[in-house]
């Protein structure tokens, strides 16, 4: 491992996709098999059917996608079928948009020789490009996944959902907030091959603030909660970083599961979601 | 949601285990294919030799083993194989040995739909009693899953590993560490449905007794790290808990890969192990 700060090649990938396409969608396929339309479900096996909604939505949304994401419970909620339907989704990514790196949405916090184990399910098994960590136990999270560095390392600062401050803002003797602790070191000692890079959720908008100048203009910052849990892209003018590119914002539910329809036109209105979201990103980058 | 404690079916059935086979030891099934010995591996796939392997330990272990724990990573590191290892490992502990309940090492971070999701994964698909969780999404992370009070859900509270103070002991402006305000919400306001226990790690042994001061003696506590990662037993005396049976140590490879042979006296060298580990902790717990 280096003892110098690099930029890795996943990063390098993920900046020259912001760059060069300039959008900032993050497509979430949280393709939750209760929600998919009946007209894809209808004669088709779970597999098949997650699998097949997958790749129309990527038909769709592949132009203005930095990266896709993909929750890896709501595939492994469905048991093998949900899990071969991810595979195969990615392993069809992999073929015919190599540009576009695909994150695990896993949240995982392990350590050790689990955290090979991990490596081994999320990148060799199922072909992702980048894994999502917590902080809670440190750097021994992130440290194993660093040796590849064409692999990446995201890590949660500071979550979208309600509870979110119950631990990440309690306030330490020194005046910081806790997940300022975590901002800090993924800016720093936790990135120790260039490959770590940032989330947090637009539901907190100090801490998300916060966050970028922490991790400073350079580093790309993933945002969770936008539409679904209430953030608006407005108000997140003044932290797209270096060159306005270096932010990213996901959208799940809001972008795949846009439109009520029973028939190919669903697909229709999914891309339009999906182009309002990156047209409106792209505004507010411009005000920056 | 009942807005007081209770004792849950789940905690129930953990307690009267304990009490009835007065032992504190917790089998960890991280049966990682790599070390399953070769008379095992010769002439089955992946799947059979994990299934054959887990039957075979829990063929000599089940007469001590308060609760049987597998780390989900070291299945889904041998994709649907290794899953289907474990589902089936599981199946057959549900058939032959229901008073033993199951635990998932799996160290979830996740909120909202994700629950839902994690729930059906981890109890529908898997057939775990239990699932492992940590505090960093606060509250959101454990309620969903309180609904069902046959179901456990363990937090972990200070971890074991070398970088686990890196967070979990940062002191507060009030005094406390994170991990302790962690302990007594684990033991009062997360603890909606009483089917909430906790989990330290033995390197860290002024946090775990704190975290037993925290908790009480009437909450089961999962202690990890003894064996592989450094703890002694006899550290343990005095956080036995309520009538010396409320503590459970977990030992993996301490058990499972505690031989070098390479035919069936694997198994005898395994089961004196697990016996050593249990008598062992026997001692101890007398000495409180």
């Amino acid at each position: 491992m280096k003892d110098y700060i690099t930029m890795s090649i996943f990063i390098q990938t993920l900046k020259k996709r912001l760059e060069t396409i300039n959008s900032h969608v993050c497509v979430g396929l949280d393709s939750n098999y209760k929600f998919i339309p009946d007209f894809i479900k209808n004669g088709q096996t779970v597999k098949e059917a997650i699998f097949d909604f997958n790749k129309r939505i990527i038909a769709v949304t592949h132009e203005l996608a930095v990266i896709y994401k993909m929750n890896v419970s709501f595939y492994a909620a469905y048991g093998h079928e949900g899990l071969e339907a991810l595979r195969l989704t990615n392993e069809f990514l992999k073929q015919n948009h190599p540009e576009i790196m695909i994150l695990a949405d896993c949240k995982r916090s392990e350590m050790g020789q689990t955290v090979e184990m991990v490596a081994k399910e999320i990148f060799d098994w199922l072909q992702f490009d980048c894994v999502m960590t917590t902080p809670w136990f440190g750097l021994d999270t992130i440290r194993d996944y660093l040796r590849d560095e064409s692999k990446g390392v995201l890590v949660y600062i500071h979550d979208s959902n309600p509870s979110a401050g119950e631990i990440q803002d309690l306030k330490l003797a020194d005046g910081r907030a806790v997940y300022e602790v975590v901002a800090e070191k993924v800016a720093n000692e936790w990135n120790l091959n260039g490959n770590v890079w940032a989330e947090a959720g637009i539901t907190y908008l100090p801490q998300l603030r916060r966050t970028r100048e922490i991790i400073g203009e350079e580093m790309p910052l993933l945002v969770a909660g936008v539409g679904a849990q209430g953030g608006k892209p407005e108000d997140l003018r003044g932290l797209f970083g270096a060159q306005g590119k270096r932010l990213i914002v996901n959208s799940s539910r809001g972008i795949i599961f846009a439109s009520k329809k029973n028939d190919e036109s669903y697909f229709n209105e999914v891309k339009m979601s999906a182009f309002d979201l990156k047209n409106k990103l792209q505004g507010v980058a411009k005000l920056t």
